[in-house]
């Protein structure tokens, strides 16, 4: 039996008693979408995964502490400007968002969480953000998912929405999300947002390590550049209306939980991925027989960041030699004869060599969209999967002009 | 008074008593020169530093050994096969070789080095390169610098050669090298070349101290991506007849060489970044006020190889924010408030926030071909000093069909 199944369409209104919704409210040039307001009906429980980057925006040290209650209702976000060191004036500008949302919704300010994502070093637009947050309160609906989804995108291209449903005992439980990767989405999760909606009933600690594992197994696999931001931020508000018999211990509904979460995040990840920026194509990194997980994850990370290695994807040009040199600028001990390397199930090295003879099949696997390179290292039983993608000109030219 | 000078033309054979050549062996499909051989009237004595990662090809493998035999007359390299991860032919292809020089030179084989540049995974074309073995004995001459220097390039747009003439006591000394850098060179001296001569008379546990400190403080502080070779080597040879008072102890002689090799060694790193794949400009990055010279060193390290960094460069686009966030992606704990960065000589943060106001004049400082970063930690009183380059489209260009 699956464990869930993918809803067609919707993501953060899915679960029951979520509204949400999207707004240009003057911060991006452009004049796209740059705000978003999701709410819940019900006080909700939450769980946060922020950046581990020592430098952190206004909006991450603000909710770094704003987290630590019991009780949420909304996440107010906004593109176009990271709210990052630019002075005294940004941490003001978050404390005057949240007191505007507190007034136009009611809501204690506590129960409210932020995020930003953007260029650094900017001054908010603080009036603007200001006028729209009543606008976005008015607008609030079950069907405001894709413009909450639009607001916190930069130079995405699409909007990235995902909704799943399953059983917890006998009732069935939604869980809904709205992502933001693009440039910078690295392991460590830079630049990237998350916000996650959930009618599950969880205790808040459980929802918390949940979160935390979902995201070491998902986000923080992932690699487009190098890059880790100061605005990294993943958020789940569950609000138990499922009316499920609550998550309160390790339990068999826990793990499952865990495992369903895993999976969502997981399928988002590759979303982001996907979308970044001048991304052609995604590789699932695979470490097989590693001697544990750290060290398996290290190998998956140097294979995934080396700018040979994605460029050898760019060009579909089988240089297997280049997955050789980054295994082997690790610390890690690799016996070169046990190694093997497929891309998807076509082996290219073993036996301390490589297979030019299937030169033109390797070709053919690289220029698909989406393709596997497993290293299996024959030295213990660990393993993990790693998302990567190409590097390409257009990443280039889009990030040689950001600012300008 | 200045500690040496440079020398306007010349290489390797700038130095009493060496003779060079290059060649068209036929191990390149375009058809350019692909052979070196440098050689050493007197015999030297001889030092060396290979790359640190786990893969190596088999000319470092071999080598390896070959540099603890105490006296050397040759060095023997190729370019456009990296002969690595080739099966054992690419070991029988280096011991042929040797063998092959030691019956054209009639010297002894454990007198000569060897070092290979190119694709890995390629049988090397042992044949042909065999062949000119005897032929550039022939042709060995003290003009045949240039093209011993022509013989070691892969993607590398120009050669790479220096000399400079200095004084030990009473006597004229004379250092002379050639380089190839171009792609993946990276800090620990990822895809580099460099063989050096001199006639200096030193002793072999002092010429290799020498060396070492020397590639710790330039080729190991330079990135142009962040790949690591398997083939990289660093050369010296000294055949000691400038007839120098023999640098016997770690004296003020013994210092004033090490300064001089790290000059010479710094300038060659500047035109191996300079020459990278696709490199219009070069940043020297210097940390400065650091608590020790690891952390500068790490510090440097992060921002150099920062894909956002180097891509803000490309576009002389002035988005300082991607400094911090690379700055805050190390472990090391910085104070925000006391940071300064500087391009050139003009400020762009400090006091927490950037300044916007001088936006047009970074932008003048980032179109340059050469300008320099300066981090102001003040935390302590390391410095250092690290080479990065920008990333363009022409490295995703080049490095995207380098094998096809």
């Amino acid at each position: 039996m699956k464990l869930f199944h993918w809803m067609r369409k919707g993501s953060v209104t899915v679960p029951k008693g979520f509204l949400a919704t999207g707004l240009y409210s003057g911060i991006k040039k452009s004049g796209k979408t740059d705000s978003c307001l999701i709410y819940s009906e019900a006080p909700c429980i939450a769980a946060a995964s922020f950046t581990v980057n020592r430098a952190k925006a206004w909006p991450v040290l603000y909710s770094m502490k704003a987290i630590q209650n019991p009780v949420h209702r909304a996440i107010l976000a906004n593109s176009g400007n990271a709210n990052c060191f630019n002075g005294l004036l940004g941490k003001k500008a978050v404390e005057e968002s949240v007191e505007v949302l507190h007034q136009s919704l009611d809501i204690s300010r506590g129960k409210i969480l932020v995020a930003s994502t953007g260029v650094i070093g900017r001054t908010l637009p603080i009036e603007n953000f200001k006028k729209g947050i009543p606008e976005m309160v008015r607008m609030l609906s079950k069907s405001g998912d894709s413009l909450a989804a639009e607001g916190i995108l930069t130079t995405d291209t699409v909007t990235k929405e995902l909704a799943i449903e399953f059983r917890i005992g006998n009732k069935w439980v939604r869980l809904g999300g709205i992502g933001k990767g693009s440039g910078m989405a690295h392991p460590k999760m830079a630049t990237m947002l998350c916000f996650i909606t959930t009618d599950l009933a969880i205790r808040k600690s459980l929802l918390q390590s949940s979160l935390r594992e979902a995201v070491r197994l998902t986000f923080n696999r992932m690699s487009i550049d190098n890059d880790m931001s100061t605005n990294d931020t993943v958020y789940v508000l569950a609000n138990g209306l499922a009316e499920n018999m609550p998550i309160e211990a390790q339990d068999e509904d826990y793990a499952k939980f865990v495992t369903i979460l895993t999976q969502f995040c997981k399928e988002m990840a590759r979303k982001l991925v996907e979308d970044g920026e001048g991304v052609t194509k995604v590789c699932e990194i695979k470490i097989e027989k590693a001697r544990n997980e750290k060290q398996a994850e290290d190998l998956a990370r140097q294979v995934a960041n080396s700018m040979l290695v994605k460029t050898m994807f760019t060009g579909a040009d089988p240089n297997w030699g280049r997955i050789i040199g980054a295994l082997g600028s690790t610390e890690i001990p690799i016996n070169w004869n046990e190694l093997e390397i497929y891309f998807d199930n076509l082996r290219v090295f073993g036996n301390g060599r490589g297979r030019l003879s299937r030169f033109q099949n390797v070709r053919k696997i690289l220029r698909k969209k989406f393709f596997t390179l497993t290293i299996v290292l024959h030295q213990g039983k660990a393993e993990i999967s790693f998302l990567t993608s190409d590097l390409t000109s257009k990443y280039v030219r889009i990030n040689s002009s950001y600012t300008s």
